[in-house]
């Protein structure tokens, strides 16, 4: 399948859509996701084109799980979390909504089950959220 | 947290526990989950100890990486799933059962939801599908 640049992670990239970031790097960004799941979660994406894990390359795969690897030992300090869920989806049948590789953070805590999904939080949350990342962020 | 080579990953790595291994290179194993939530469910492991995404090496990760996207790409081919969904959990609180890094390749088809977890399946069904990956794999 072909890679779409009109997708919604592209246009951030691109800076045509807003998004809190919290880390970025050559290879990488990482920001909020608008409709979480769980408290503090997080996308990561590489900052060049693939469509998701089918046809990524391996530079994109090794970045972006070095900055997912960052944000999810992030995630422990800033939500005082017990753990992280991992996803990453593929195609529409395997979840994928947006068609640009991405990682999903989930901070998780015991007993707390994931939010369902499609609910979009108040753009203050995210804000605060993101500052929490970006505190610990900046220090690791 | 600290590594304990008593889990049941480890003991599959050695020999001690039996598995239906789809594929291996110098790195990784990969192998079939026996409670699958989808058709196909398969777990690639790192040969070399880490306990999650947390404190895995980034060659680990690289390598982790590389064999789940050549899994992911035939499950499409032997299951013949329009896509997958790719699943890594950390810590108790997010979801981890067993304590030596996994990443679950779940094969999905349209409207097919993931099946409940902790149900064993069948053996013959299990070497049945691994016997389908191993067709596809030996290919790739």
């Amino acid at each position: 399948m072909a890679y779409d640049s009109d997708n919604v992670f592209a246009k951030i990239l691109r800076g045509d859509l807003p998004s809190e970031r919290i880390y970025d790097d050559d290879y990488t960004v990482a920001f909020m996701d608008i409709m979480p799941r769980a408290e503090g979660h997080a996308l990561i994406i590489p900052r060049t084109a693939a469509r998701n894990l089918l046809d990524a390359s391996p530079a994109q795969l090794t970045a972006c799980m070095a900055a997912t690897q960052k944000v999810a030992k992030a995630a422990l300090i800033a939500f005082e979390a017990g753990g992280v869920t991992l996803q990453q989806f593929n195609e529409a049948p395997g979840g994928q909504e947006v068609f640009h590789l991405h990682f999903h953070v989930l901070p998780r805590h015991e007993g707390v089950p994931l939010r369902p999904p499609g609910k979009m939080e108040d753009p203050a949350v995210i804000k605060a959220n993101a500052d929490k990342y970006r505190a610990v962020l900046k220090s690791m």
